[in-house]
């Protein structure tokens, strides 16, 4: 069976070179032999490893107008031309396995609309790397009604937090350590501002729940605001913080979103460290399921995509299923109608009383606390950090309006939102 | 699609509850309804839910010579009549779901080989329960060079373990709570001598490393001789004792044994608590994977034999795998090859220079240690606990023989596997 892989960077390299290498143990597991015909690359002046010179081109017909090009493989990035040479192939018969988050997560369903059937679109890579939630969504637990979906789903974003807790450095020095160690590109704002996560979740979320996420209406919240001060305090709090991407099942619809929240210790994915990725899965009658492993990176992304290759020439030969998703869309939970917990932190003038106004504020908002901590503090000025009980928004805002009028209240430093139950 | 359940225990009757009960939504992600025609039990006079009466027959052959029965769901346990009637069903082209684990460990090869193309037989359930593991080998790391398995794949005998180390509870009080809240059964040899292990790992060793692994050539050693002293010293040693099931690719041939074993607090599986059940996976290009959940108990077999119904229904619709089995024999590791660290418990006489003449025994035996820990002793005996360091099973017999006639040394009390690198 010939292939063609679009795009020759550290993934696709290393595709190739897995296939290449492997071609008669995939052949024995297969049936038949997986051939690399084809390699699209863009740059005519990059050197590329010699036993790929031969199969490289730079026109896109080349891939798209051959009939005998069976699976397109397509690890450019980015939305255009990527969508377009996707959109193409699967019209024309071809299956297609794309690591493309950005693609499926913006145009997704209409791609997968178009197939024939037997037109294969496979995307286990875009989401958590080497960790198989895609399959087991699709698969495994689609004998369960699913209630929630936590994940660690941005690798970078989980190193920088990492680094924090771990070792109380700064956001900017974490920052720089994931940038020099190649986990954070130059420009970090996809990774930083949730919007890669946001992508992610909205995929997930659509697979776990059967109806399309819009991943415009995801609300998504980054870790650029979050400091060293954040992150001592949540550790003195016996919590971690960690961008969590979320899915959750409610009786008034679908809450998705992404942000940086204060989690306990024990909560199952407050271990997750450095760069690895974790999807926790919550349904009946599973129960509760966790996936941890390596979410990015050429090695974890390259097995999940010979995963797909391999599926989607099997399912070739032999028939086979497309991950079908859904055209619909969800119904998503108005923002307003949910309640969260939130971790405030607060800077007071260390007057007898200051504890007791800050409570006021919140009982007047109708707001319950469940944690309120006041380390010691300086002369003049004393910090409190207190973790309300689930709350409204509208609550919590009208909380915060009036410690902002109250006299011993300096100013407030963090709100972050908390699951510590 | 009209299918039959055989049998209807606990994960039998929850099956068809949920088949019956979301008979909509698995219509609707599949294109065609799933109906459970028939349910084949054995006692008579057994009380069954209203609902199922109809449905009822004592008689396989109502199941077997039935052509409209495209899906057979064995959950009857136990070797024969189960290997029987899903061989026949296979042979008559029939798709098998099965939770199994005993004849697949068994026949599995044989039974796969004798289907049809398109005849099914998927036992997602017989292994580590709701975790997806089984699919994942297939398909998700299909394009991995697999190097390791370590995995907790019997609940009871983690609960045991775990219990001990929590609280510091006799094996036999643990044993007792298990039977108590159901995690053990009235004969619990099975789980207790490391049967049900061994079977669930020549079953994952079989698809990961592609040769058939007898589960007769599994080396098993069951949990019944650990004591709460065990479970207490190696947590002074900052371990835990797991009952690790390991598959490990080696130059020399493959290693497969069910051992407890003393994992250092930081080893990916040493967390796992209560009767959980999570697996471990090292390859070429993923890294790492850690999967964990339930590893038995009805909600979690139940989600894992649906998945799979609705795999096999969509494969008789749209074409598709079946588990492929292999048929030859995997080169094993003969056990005198690999080397293993040990830990064991002395108790020795207090004189000056016990340790000394512990010490030289291993040196005479060629064994290096790796920690040697002397609590405070009592009056005229002390403990001594060592791990040493990876070694030849013959050489660390030989170091036994020579502590055996050791003046100093009263008696070995513990020599179990460790893995504390």
């Amino acid at each position: 069976m010939r292939i063609a892989v679009l795009g020759l960077g550290t993934v696709g390299k290393q595709v190739v070179e897995v296939l290449d290498l492997e071609r008669e143990l995939f052949a024995a597991r297969l049936g038949e032999e997986i051939v690399v015909a084809r390699i699209l690359v863009h740059d005519q002046d990059k050197r590329r490893p010699e036993s790929m010179h031969s199969r490289l081109t730079y026109d896109p017909r080349d891939v798209l107008d051959d009939p005998d090009i069976e699976v397109v493989v397509e690890l450019m990035g980015g939305f255009e031309p990527a969508r377009s040479y996707i959109a193409e192939a699967i019209r024309r018969g071809k299956a297609v396995v794309t690591a493309n988050k950005e693609v499926i997560a913006r145009a997704g369903p209409e791609l997968s609309a178009n197939g024939r059937p037997g037109a294969d679109l496979l995307f286990e890579a875009a989401v958590a790397g080497g960790i198989p939630i895609i399959r087991s969504l699709q698969e495994s637990l689609a004998g369960n009604r699913l209630q929630a979906i936590y994940g660690i789903v941005n690798g970078t974003t989980n190193f920088i937090l990492s680094r924090m807790h771990e070792d109380g450095v700064s956001f900017e020095e974490a920052l720089q350590e994931a940038q020099s160690r190649g986990y954070a590109e130059a420009d970090p704002s996809d990774d930083l501002d949730a919007v890669d996560a946001a992508r992610k979740i909205s995929i997930l979320a659509s697979l776990a729940f059967g109806g399309w996420v819009d991943v415009d209406l995801v609300r998504r919240e980054g870790i650029r605001k979050i400091t060293a001060d954040d992150v001592r305090e949540a550790k003195g709090l016996g919590a971690v913080i960690k961008l969590i991407a979320r899915a959750e099942a409610t009786p008034e619809g679908l809450l998705v979103g992404v942000a940086p929240t204060l989690i306990a210790k024990s909560h199952p994915l407050a271990d997750v460290g450095g760069a690895q990725n974790a999807v926790y899965v919550r349904g009946e009658p599973i129960g509760e399921l966790l996936f941890e492993g390596p979410g990015a990176g050429g090695p974890a992304t390259s097995s999940a995509v010979i995963g797909d290759i391999l599926d989607a020439a099997r399912a070739r030969r032999v028939g086979g299923r497309s991950v079908a998703l859904p055209l619909e869309p969800a119904a998503l939970l108005p923002a307003e109608v949910h309640q969260n917990a939130y971790y405030l932190r607060l800077r007071v003038r260390e007057v007898a009383g200051a504890l007791a106004s800050v409570a006021q504020a919140f009982s007047e908002a109708g707001v319950s606390l469940r944690i309120v901590h006041q380390p010691p503090g300086g002369e003049a000025e004393a910090t409190v950090s207190l973790v309300t009980r689930p709350t409204l928004r509208q609550h919590l805002e009208r909380a915060r309006e009036i410690l902002h009028s109250t006299a011993a209240v300096l100013r407030e430093e963090s709100c972050i939102l908390a699951e510590m139950e």
